[in-house]
């Protein structure tokens, strides 16, 4: 048992892993001396013997508890269960990894029939006692008696009560009820518990707190909690802790009140001391929204006391923790109290400027700064703004809907869902909605994963729609007072237009705003400056984006380049900081204007010949192509992969393309269905395709070859610079087949280079996108001389399963653990990671040197670039706009984060 | 340089690598003392060089080629180029592995206009010196100057001007020419050649030496030579030895002859000296079949001295050698040579034969018996004949076209076609045709592996098509003279009948007889004794085969099984010798009268309840399958694999069925086509199927579990032997897929067993049939309590290839070499074999006893199978006609062979 209290503390920060980040923390501030109500945690050791022992609790459990609640009795100076003045706890759950709102919490506990008279009497103030006491019974059954049907608010029992209550004194505030309603409601609430249970409400205060202890840990694996646990990859084993803590009240009276607080702004980074407080309520009050709560800066007159006391904590805990603190507090008449503090949660942007910040002020290292920022959060700094224009002109035409807090920066338009599970369905269709809530709950999680953006009409900056959108990326605009949601009827009512689910609405996540329809977008201040050649904005990001990227470059050993095959790609490519094209997939030119039609005209040929006379036409399209990419890339090295997908992906399958496509050509429509009929596979992914169409058809690689060192030729002659040319063959298998293509590549090269009178440095290599290429890689590596890992193919030939396909069945197997990730996001460590193992130990074995990148879509997954750096790649490859990211996260392998 | 002669040999019958087949069994009939006219052979070692030197032959060889001609000139006291008396040469060719007619060879070599003339002399007879000269300048011109295209007779230009020669004459005959037709003849080849080449046909004696030594060792790598290496996995590296041979004339008038014989009957493998001889021919007429020879005992009364030694020495040869031989000889004049013996070609009929009665001979013992017959040949006994009834029935109409020779055993019935280009056409698109040629060369042997039977209207038992089919296992009838065959006009007339291309035919190779249309076939005699209870007939292959079987299950270490799911399977299976069942696909039972229906109605469920509706019906449909076949097999375990395929297999895809399935089942149209539209997918290979579907509907499991359980029961109580149940859950990719399904199988078989109160012995364990299974083993051996290898599938996921699209370029890889064998028909060792290794290695680590066997269709194949023994798998399984096969290859694999 670990106690805390003004005396000090058994544990401190260091002890996450056993007392969770609350109790940790706690215990930490006791020894600092802070203000902290005194209590004791149970260690998350207590929560896995719970675990494994069938949910039974340690023997010796009981009597440490007793005599822990026995020290929080002396120091407060009340007893549990004393009728006469009695203490009260909470019991609250907390994990190593801070998991907000996923797990339960119970206030107030230790109140019955007598100690509420007790309370009400030591307090003076028999309303709050009330007050308290049916809020406890409301969270308690909730919680540890499970009354409460999660998802949809209409089905809490307890609230429909209240509002009943409400309604029959013709009052709209919780806290226009008077004594003797609240003494009502609670004897409604009681009876309401007994007849769902079929028993009493427990009023033993010691029963009351087993009972919440045993729900706090059960609450480690409910839905929310296993579905966050997924999506942040945190292990189901670590459990969590639960500490006990003697209550203290912000609700008792206007000389009470109940806050968050921030030492940095959670939004933008800003170096100001920010947050809300709201005036004699609970904690509870302010997380989930329920009233708009006042800016923290309020309490400057309202409490001044306290106000200058948690000015000096919030500086003390900052520079104590060095990171911005994330404060809860509770000011009790007049005292101020600290319930809380943890790293706060925060924006990509406001991620990238503290951890600069931070260093600038000597608090950190550049280390230390590159661990702390995720590298996915860098892409909120990509994302794109709200074209000034469109706002303005939506204004003008009256869109502009109203304003709320800009609790999650960035700009997203979509149509309106008002459930969660409706802006799941839409995502599975494609479209990313605007989920539309009153307020969000923990149960709203996957819904909020899905939308685009997030929009409530009630609830702050630290509200739970405001925290988890911050931490997600997504785009919200909470606490939208004038939006009147009706579910029931699936509309928004605002300044007296009526929209319906479905209807479009855009949220400007920076600014608050709402508008109805559509907006246009325009790049953000990082995108503008890097892409556009704009000047950063005053006060923009870009200065410390840039500052961090260039430590994660002086840091990171894994090279970092780019997917692109258009010149405008590769240009962003390098902005971006790519050292090159890891992937230049030559079919995407081949839907270029006036491109497609020869392409079908090759494929259509019947012979050779009539092959290589479509083949010739395309030529010099293709070496304009790469001409293109070679002027945006060089000297930076560009790796090119010849043919890949099957000949059908060219040809239209419906009657009327078809018809289309055969009148353009001048053939038979017959040809063209015939062929297209022809090319159909069962299972194209595992068909005619790869270099095993190179191979039938020779002419089409050649082709190829002739245009990339052509346009080679070209781009050296008119620069005096030789673009890096690096051939990359698909799908190879066994070796002969990448001898054959090698073959045909070389000579083709001597050709052009024989006939140009020019020298053009070039490699020859492969993909390993097969288990049998990974399992020959020594072999194969005799003739490539690089490898380029294709992990989405691996990823779908070591599991069998088709990236197309899997859909019906993979959410399915990570939402039941089957999978811990999904493995086309994440590479699969022990599969694919170990063919991968393989190919680099026996390829490099083979030849001295091999180079060795990686060029799936797992280039551009934090976890995946960190096993790339294990495995001993060269570099990582990705799209351009996840290039930065890539960046962060090779510094984070380098530095072992 | 290997010279041999009538005083001995340098080399002998061990040095079959060095010396080919054919040169190292010159050199040991000389040690032997046995006639045959003397020589010298250029080793293998020579061709190797050649081609490793850019065709350049060893800087040496000129004068030892000098010195060994100098022994051979001295022995027959002729020299080589001599105008008055010249010594003449064949060069041939001979590679370690028996190719026969696949390599080129020149004989008569040495002549030119004088030489000619000197031959004349020294004969006595010009017009065989000039009919030598014809056919030396018409060989050489082919061989060495590349003058004939392959394939197509009519391209033959010397055979053209042949035909116009005798045109003129209006002879019919080759023979019927005479001196000045033939000098006339040989001008205008002459021309010929040097009109085509540009250069005079060479006349100096020494210079056709060189170049006819080039030819064969370029012959090594002709197209024919390369297919048949592929087709008898010969490695290319082995190269071929070349022969220089002094001529002996078998066309020298009345008294001389050539022909081959056989120590034993190659169709039957009966004791009896047999073969054919051609007097006053060449060797090349008797193997070309351009005239159809004499039985080999005609010789007793044209020339009984040579018949007298011919028989001594055949059974000298075939003692020395202990296995039968086949026999070339030539007669000259009277006097008998031997020009070559090796190990005969024989039916798979006669392969069993003769190696048993060889042993019970005692010539050779078990060991060696088990190692001289081709698993693959054992298929020829299990083919079905012709029923004796349908064969009465075709000759009463009338439908009896002819008889030819029986040479290739064995009843086949097809289309007919002309070219082997058209046989191939035709087996692509799944029809095995009657190949019908006039002759069969080697450029044919594609098209006769296509075809069922082959056809030949000239030509003997040891004519090219005879030779080969036999090898093959085709069914043939050889030298059936009356057919008249217009390539032109696409028909063959017989007996005042005309049939066309695509005409049905029947041709018994057993003995030889022809039919119009198809005729009904019967079991072979083995599969009437083992499969109908038949007694055998007399002379029947039965005991034998019976002896050979029981040998290899003494000798084998390797269990063998079958894939089966019937009962009749199961019988088959057993009587065949398979000691369980290895794979039972249940979805094969799901087709069954009266369950496709409830098929359908499972899968166009909406609900898990409208499912388990359906699966209640389906269930006692499923235990009647699965007590068949314990009844079939009990006490042999029997492994059953739950539902594999995509759902959508079961479901009607055209429009017409949709409607009738949605009117038997009573629903919309538009639900069972929407179903079938939903369920289909882009790569159905890996898509939901597998483990996936037990996982998203553990109801199926459950109910095949019940089924499988209840049966066990049910034949349990009433046999009162309790089957052994192996349950096999298919694409397990990680453990955790197989805890899921192992849980719901346990669980049911424990509810099962209890409420019939008894015992069933069962194992769960799993496919490894992916990659990752393979090399997650170790861990998934953990729960599976076998494994057995799904290679079909293996190979597919680690090739990256579908075998239903493979088709579009496998044979082409094949045919070029970039894969040694098709994939999917042999075990690739290097790729799906090391992740087989991975996967014995580690599962039998992690779990003591692992049981491991094999169940894709590699498990029926001979060398695949031998990597199984190698790999130390527990078992194989196949077909149950593959089941003798698979347990002879088992023997040769523990004998090392």
């Amino acid at each position: 048992m670990w106690s805390f209290g003004p005396d000090g503390a058994d544990g401190d920060r260091s002890q996450k892993d056993l007392l969770g980040g609350k109790g940790a923390n706690l215990a930490e501030m006791c020894r600092l001396g802070l203000p902290v109500p005194p209590g004791f945690t149970l260690s998350t050791a207590v929560c896995t013997h719970w675990y494994a022992h069938g949910r039974k609790l340690p023997p010796g459990l009981p009597a440490e508890v007793e005599s822990a609640l026995e020290r929080v009795e002396r120091t407060v100076g009340r007893r549990f269960g004393d009728a006469a003045d009695p203490l009260l706890v909470s019991v609250r759950s907390g994990s190593r990894a801070s998991m907000p709102g996923m797990m339960d919490t119970v206030l107030n506990l230790g109140l019955n029939a007598r100690t509420v008279e007790g309370l009400a009497r030591a307090s003076g103030n028999p309303r709050f006692a009330w007050d308290a006491y049916r809020r406890f019974v409301a969270m308690y059954s909730d919680v540890v008696l499970g009354l409460k049907s999660h998802g949809e608010r209409a089905l809490d029992p307890f609230r429909a009560e209240l509002d009943r209550a409400k309604a029959e004194r013709g009052v709209k505030l919780d806290t226009d009820l008077e004594l003797d309603d609240l003494r009502a409601l609670v004897t409604r609430y009681l009876a309401l518990v007994e007849a769902r249970t079929g028993r009493p409400f427990p009023s033993d205060p010691r029963e009351q707190l087993w009972g919440a202890i045993s729900a706090v840990f059960r609450s480690w694996n409910n839905e929310r909690a296993i579905a966050y646990r997924a999506m942040h990859h945190i292990p189901a084993a670590w459990g969590t802790a639960c500490s006990v803590v003697a209550m203290v009240f912000g609700n008792l009276g206007p000389d009470s009140g109940t806050g968050v607080a921030f030492t940095r702004d959670p939004a933008t980074g800003a170096k100001r001391f920010t947050g809300e407080v709201l005036m004699n309520a609970q904690g509870e009050d302010v997380v989930a929204g329920l009233r708009t709560p006042d800016p923290i800066e309020t309490l400057a007159t309202r409490s001044p006391q306290a106000w200058q006391e948690l000015v000096a904590i919030q500086a003390r805990l900052e520079s104590h923790y060095r990171d911005m603190q994330d404060i809860e507090f509770t000011i009790e008449r007049g005292r101020l109290w600290v319930l809380q503090c943890r790293s706060g949660k925060r924006t990509g942007t406001a991620a990238v400027r503290i951890a600069v910040e931070l260093v600038k002020e000597r608090v950190i290292d550049q280390r230390e700064a590159l661990l702390r920022v995720e590298p996915a959060s860098l892409d909120q700094l990509l994302q794109p703004v709200f074209e000034p224009a469109a706002v303005e002109a939506a204004r003008r035409a009256g869109r502009r809907l109203t304003k709320g807090l800009n609790a999650g920066p960035g700009a997203a338009s979509g149509p309106i869902a008002f459930t969660p599970s409706r802006a799941i369905e839409l995502a599975k269709r494609g479209v990313r909605a605007v989920l539309t809530r009153v307020e969000t709950s923990p149960d709203d999680i996957l819904g909020m994963q899905a939308a685009a953006g997030i929009l409530t009409a009630r609830g702050g900056m630290t509200s739970h729609a405001a925290l988890v959108a911050r931490q997600m990326g997504r785009v919200c605009v909470a606490g939208a007072g004038e939006l009147e949601i009706d579910y029931g009827a699936g509309t928004l009512a605002v300044q007296g237009r009526t929209l319906r689910e479905g209807d479009w609405i855009s949220v400007d996540g920076s600014t608050g705003e709402v508008y109805a329809g559509e907006l246009a977008t325009r790049s953000s201040d990082v995108c503008a400056v890097l892409l556009e050649g704009a000047k950063p904005q005053k006060g923009s990001i870009w200065p410390h984006f840039k500052t961090l990227l260039g430590w994660a470059d002086r840091h990171r050993t894994l090279g970092v380049r780019a997917n692109a095959d258009q010149p405008d790609q590769g240009r962003a490519a390098v902005a971006f900081g790519a050292e090159g094209i890891g992937l230049c997939r030559t079919e995407h030119m081949f839907f270029g204007e006036g491109k497609i039609e020869l392409v079908r005209e090759m494929i259509l040929a019947e012979s050779a010949e009539e092959r290589v006379r479509a083949l010739k036409k395309l030529l010099p399209l293709q070496r304009a192509d790469f001409a293109g990419l070679f002027r945006a890339l060089s000297p930076r090295p560009v790796t090119i992969r010849s043919l890949d997908p099957p000949l059908h992906e060219f040809l239209p399958h419906d009657e009327a393309a078809v018809a289309a496509v055969a009148k353009h050509l001048g053939l038979a429509t017959e040809r063209v269905r015939d062929k297209a009929e022809a090319l159909r596979e069962q299972n194209p992914m595992l068909g005619l395709r790869g270099c095993r169409l190179g191979i039938l058809y020779p002419e089409i690689t050649i082709m190829q070859a002739r245009a990339i060192f052509e346009a080679a030729c070209d781009v050296a002659a008119e620069s005096g610079r030789k673009p890096r040319v690096e051939i990359m063959i698909p799908l190879v298998g066994t070796r002969a087949e990448l001898d054959l293509q090698a073959e045909v590549v070389r000579a083709t090269a001597a050709e052009v280079c024989a006939e140009r009178r020019t020298k053009i440095p070039y490699l020859v290599g492969t993909m390993i996108e097969l288990p049998r290429a990974a399992l020959l890689a020594g072999d194969i590596a005799r003739t490539a001389e690089f490898f380029s890992f294709g992990t989405n193919d691996l990823t779908q030939t070591t599991f069998g399963i088709s990236r197309d396909d899997g859909g019906r069945f993979l959410p399915e197997y990570v939402e039941r653990g089957i999978h811990a990730d999904d493995p086309f996001s994440t590479l699969d460590r022990d599969g694919v990671g170990r063919l991968m193992r393989i190919a680099v130990a026996e390829g490099r074995a083979a030849r001295r040197g091999l180079k060795l990148g990686i060029c799936g879509e797992h280039g551009g997954d934090p976890r995946s670039i960190a096993l790339c750096h294990e495995l001993g790649l060269d570099y990582v490859s990705c799209s351009p706009f996840r290039v930065p990211l890539a960046r962060l996260a090779a510094a984070q392998a380098a530095l072992g984060g």
